[in-house]
């Protein structure tokens, strides 16, 4: 019998997979799961982008451009623009989701046992994209005690090797809704020139700040315009991430000359997925007024809720729509694993996904979830009160 | 600065992509270009599809599962059973084309400097997703002179080495047309098993067969269960390229958890796209019929018209919508260069694919040019035309 790579060995089982049967299993016996566990939100698509497709004239569903609709790079770089970030149509190619974008990315960057550095705790995939590019993460570790900071600069320089090819970061961060402010960018800059590294920059929810905080992105930064790398996506600001649509920005030529080659390779990303997200630029800014206001009330809700609970510490997020929270528990997969296979408050209970997955320092984050905030504010609160009631009785 | 990674600048540039500019500066001077380059059909997308997507009623258009639509995998695999193929839903993972499908295939059976084997002249992207994948193609020649049949197997056997874990093969093949028998599948078996590799047939061009023809899929080949990987797509078969939709199949339980894995770290395949090729499936045999009618009728009239041409040499497909000519001429490239830049009869040229670039040996194919007869009856007369008064002036 032939055998599977060892790279697809490697690769990575999402941190809630385990979990899935529990949470099928809770539902066969009629109860109620609130889905914490999962960045989907249940906020409308705009209207504009779902008519759009509905009212495309098809004959022939043809392959598009590689780097995407010129009509929609063209937009796209307007939309930045207006949003003050310094973007040319032949800075961008169109992506089937943020997740392509960081394969090509990776795959331009970096070769087989080369080394990127990544603030941990940090989207879970990084893993399995690194895995997938034959590349190693280095993590470097940030800390529930000051929200989830940048971690000091020298913590990044002494895992410098002639390995390290680029840092990573997500920003505002899923997992941990931290929002690095202009003076760590600053810094992170400062290191990538120095020591000629990229920095990869995931700000798939840049729209996504509260309490006036404002996002600084690294297509600012002056000097470093050969160094950064920019992932977007459509997924979550206009909540369509079953379009599939992202995009990889840079202004280093060299880097999109060569994720244009990738980009080829696959011939063109989605079409009526195009059309829907060149729709959603003209989405009216009441719209993303409308939905901010909703998570921060949501994001309120959670932190304000699990407060209240003895022994749960929580970072408040200042962007994204995640938290981690820490429980008075040991073991987390076996709290979030119990809260579906033997709990539930009047019928019902909540799937939380056990943070452990976002680190890649084993046994750290053994007592943290994730916990995302895609549901309507009196979902938060009865989530909440599953979990209280149920560390009340936990004895893990 | 920042470098590029060695994979990056290994990554081919598509073989056609120097010739666009040229293309490009013909349109400008008002020529009329004929693209028998390009594997995009003309043939309109079944309404089902069309329609379907403009009916479907999303209000959050949300992330599917990582396999794809459960109610497609099962119609999908209704489908295959209907056309002979035992394929269960277990089976299939729903892939962003056919594309994505070679990559998942290689990922998850080849390391970095694992060797695959490809007859020659292949789709040239073969050699992207090699690349991308860190895996050394290695070529086993084919020849126009009995029309690309497959390879004496000792040709195989001689190219085996600690590092070979996978054949890949192209059945109908692009850019060759050639169908593979049944006894040529069996010969690919025997050798498959007795050295333990995978077996990965492209099978995206399935329904276009010719002359009575049938195609033999890997997927009916008994005994070679683990070793058969099927790669298809919804792309010609509905002439729905910009869909962006395919899958991976295979009765390898460990091949599939490991692809599966991959396909969770890039969340899922477009939704969009899965509607409009579930109701493609509706499709009804009247509409292949008519397709295979026309697309007969194409390559009788190509093969025909340049039979006409002096020195020219062509391979007769039995199947897919390509076909590989000998031109006589020393070097396609420029002469495909030279009809674009410096050639137009009657203000009309045409643009062909130098085959070089469907090699993997340099200094192969140099004579050769793929074409693809995507294009109507009278517009391939017309390009044939133009093709022969060319050569009957270029000097190159
Ligand atoms: C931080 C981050 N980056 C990238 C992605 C990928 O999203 P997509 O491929 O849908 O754009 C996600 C999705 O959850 C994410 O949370
Ligand atoms: C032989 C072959 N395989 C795979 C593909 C990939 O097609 P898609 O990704 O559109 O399914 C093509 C496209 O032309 C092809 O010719």
């Amino acid at each position: 019998m032939p055998k599977i790579s060892k790279k697809g060995l490697a690769m990575p089982e999402s941190p809630i997979r385990k979990l899935v049967p529990f949470a099928e299993g809770a539902k066969k016996k009629g109860h109620k799961v609130y889905h914490l566990n999962i960045g989907q939100p249940d906020i409308k698509t705009p209207e504009s982008a779902i008519s759009a497709v509905k009212n495309a004239n098809i004959e022939v569903l043809e392959y598009s451009h590689s780097a995407g609709f010129e009509s929609y790079r063209n937009k796209l770089s307007e939309y930045y623009k207006n949003h003050g970030l310094p973007i040319d149509n032949q800075d961008i190619i169109i992506t089937t989701g943020g997740s392509e974008a960081l394969l090509f990315a990776m795959g331009s960057t970096m070769d087989t046992d080369d080394e990127i550095i990544i603030p941990e705790p940090f989207y879970a995939n990084y893993n399995g994209f690194s895995t997938a590019s034959g590349v190693k993460v280095v993590p470097v570790m940030s800390s529930i005690e000051d929200g989830f900071a940048l971690p000091p600069i020298e913590a990044f320089e002494k895992l410098i090797t002639a390995k390290t090819k680029a840092i990573l970061i997500c920003n505002p961060g899923n997992p941990t809704g931290y929002l690095y402010s202009q003076e760590e960018i600053l810094k992170l800059a400062e290191i990538v020139k120095k020591h000629d590294l990229f920095l990869i920059a995931d700000e798939v929810y840049r729209e996504f700040t509260y309490d006036g905080f404002k996002h600084y992105s690294v297509m600012n930064v002056p000097g470093i315009e050969e160094n950064a790398i920019m992932i977007d996506s459509v997924s979550k600001r206009y909540s369509m991430c079953g379009a599939r649509i992202g995009c990889i920005v840079s202004k280093n030529k060299e880097v999109m000359a060569t994720a244009m080659k990738f980009a080829q390779a696959r011939l063109s990303p989605p079409t009526y997925a195009q059309i829907a997200s060149e729709a959603a630029l003209e989405t009216p800014q009441s719209y993303f007024d409308e939905v901010i206001t909703e998570y921060k009330d949501r994001r309120d809700t959670l932190v304000n809720e699990l407060n209240k609970i003895p022994g749960v510490k929580v970072a408040v997020p200042k962007g994204a729509f995640y938290c981690i929270a820490k429980l008075p528990v040991k073991n987390a997969d076996d709290f979030a694993q119990w809260l579906l296979e033997n709990f539930n408050y009047n019928g019902e209970t909540v799937m939380v996904a056990p943070a452990a997955g976002f680190y890649s320092t084993p046994g750290v984050g053994l007592d943290e979830v994730r916990i995302a905030y895609v549901l309507k504010k009196e979902d938060l609160i009865k989530s909440v009160q599953v979990l209280k009631e149920a560390l009340s009785v936990y004895k893990g």
